[in-house]
């Protein structure tokens, strides 16, 4: 009998074996119906010397009143692409309303800002530049400066070559969307499990991720960016806290004035959240944890128990992906004509 | 008579033209006795772990207590390692005394700060980070900072492999100095022509260097750095006006007690000057004729005529060098242990 035990054996654990990977395979056919990777570029009909200008431009201080403050200062691309405090810093220690969001991946958004209120990031970057709380700037200022350096007058002539003024507030704001449209983190190992390499998450960040599927965290978090295309109220089932959720911010209802609006806010978008602490749009919880049990609560209704929550976290870790190298830029020098800056 | 008269005339062009040139050398040989050429690197010493942690650091906003101000805000390396204001903004906008001096090259100045307080970059390193109206930091809140990312304490255990506790307020010191060492700008036409590279300076660049000689402006403004070197009254021969030279400062007096040191500075650097405005330590002057006048009067008793100033700008803006190329560096992101930021 032992050749006949030991090949049934052998049997039996190729049709284990089998089922396994059919399960493994489910499971990421599950996952590819609902998310997308990365992709390794956002668009091929980016313009490289828009690109070029946009990189200056985003570490630009003087598109700041005070010359202090650059795109950089609130999304900063050493640290997730956002400034991880609460609120922002703007001119004069004045804070920001919300939590500074990040600017990787922004390109994959459906809009911008918590509550959508610009389409893209063109329109997004004429926002805190003029800003009282924040860069405190004018569209007039800022052509003011930009025009006062030679330097900057011949890339926006390169970028722009077709238009009879190429210095514009809106050629800055579209030189901006160019750039940051490179700044997208491919490659997060589960981007390569949705591609096919089932080693690239562990037990538990497999597990994790069938229960982000199996709780209906996806109803909201989902495509490319595991979030950033729909809104929805925060606190659907629960309202969370105050102090979480202040009633003095209604959200996408200061954009819409629709009743159905108030403390809808654009789904966050999870890539690299392990990265862009504190969580939410009133940027108060500092744990990971914390946050998907809140949201539990307050958008599924559900208690999550301390394993369902270490596991999603565990599947969130596995959303980080490369972060973009960026080569400081050199930025021209004022002139006699330059605005001084104003404190 | 022809001929003769040709090779007479030859042999004039031929006197003439290495009378030229030997005045060239002339002047050349005086320049390469006062100054000195920016070197390839400050030292073979350098460690490159230091280095790469140094440069972590440099744009480690979460050195400040606010987590937004980091060495770089202040020292901007995009526009030529200043931020080029009259006084930097520093915790909740408070204004820093003193127009905060360029990185660049500064380890070539005999000390550190406008009156040499800090004998050494490293020294430097740990004044602002604990300055209430900077960084507002304290070397225990660092060091529990960096303490709580494992990503920095194997960095540190790298760059001070001997150290026993190697993340340290010291340590981070250390390899900003590191880091800060190599923030160095060769080879501007000035450099090029020390070497030998006649064509490097034009005429009028030649005739402001020859000025800038001849007026003394090199009592002050030698060596590699044109400055640095030595501590001189401000105001010598006369003191500018109370704008330029607030009464209430009173320089290296503040930290020698001597009253020979009042209003006292070390001699600012000169490399890069033409990306640094504002000048002087107060950071009131915009224009760099303005400011080489004032020095006239100031310090030379000289009331130099428009055309020496503009040939004195002119050879100024020639000690402009290679600007530091740098890759933004990727920080580690905050664990449940780091310290919160403070407003």
């Amino acid at each position: 009998m032992q050749p006949i035990k030991l090949a049934l054996g052998s049997l039996l654990l190729a049709v284990s074996t089998a089922a396994a990977q059919a399960n493994a395979d489910v499971l990421r056919d599950n996952a590819n119906s609902i998310f997308k990777p990365i992709p390794e570029q956002a668009s091929d009909q980016l313009d490289p010397n828009q690109i070029e200008l946009g990189r200056q431009l985003f570490f630009e201080p003087r598109l700041s009143a005070s010359h202090v403050i650059s795109c950089n200062t609130c999304h900063n691309i050493g640290t997730g692409g956002a400034d991880n405090v609460p609120a922002s810093s703007g001119h004069a220690w004045q804070k920001g309303a919300r939590n500074s969001p990040t600017v990787f991946n922004a390109v994959f958004n459906v809009a911008q800002f918590w509550d959508g209120r610009a389409k893209d990031l063109e329109e997004q970057a004429k926002g805190p530049v003029q800003n009282p709380v924040e860069m405190h700037n004018t569209p007039k200022n800022v052509e003011a400066t930009l025009s006062s350096m030679p330097e900057y007058v011949a890339a926006f002539g390169k970028a722009f070559p077709s238009d009879k003024q190429p210095v514009s507030f809106d050629n800055m704001a579209r030189a901006l969307q160019a750039f940051e449209s490179t700044l997208i983190t491919p490659d997060s190992r589960f981007d390569l499990y949705l591609k096919g390499d089932d080693s690239a998450l562990d037990a538990k960040e497999k597990k994790g991720l069938q229960t982000f599927m199996s709780s209906g965290c996806i109803s909201c978090h989902n495509g490319v960016n595991l979030g950033g295309q729909a809104y929805f109220p925060f606190g659907l089932v629960k309202k969370p806290d105050g102090k979480i959720l202040p009633s003095g911010d209604k959200g996408r209802f200061e954009v819409t004035k629709t009743q159905n609006d108030q403390y809808v806010f654009r789904a966050a978008p999870l890539r690299n959240i392990a990265l862009t602490a504190p969580y939410f749009h009133s940027g108060q919880v500092w744990d990971l944890e914390e946050a998907v049990a809140i949201m539990g609560t307050a958008q599924l209704g559900k208690q999550l128990n301390a394993e369902e929550v270490g596991d999603i976290v565990a599947f969130l870790k596995t959303v980080t992906g490369k972060q973009p190298k960026v080569e400081y830029p050199l930025l021209p020098p004022s002139t006699a004509t330059t605005p001084k800056p104003v404190d």
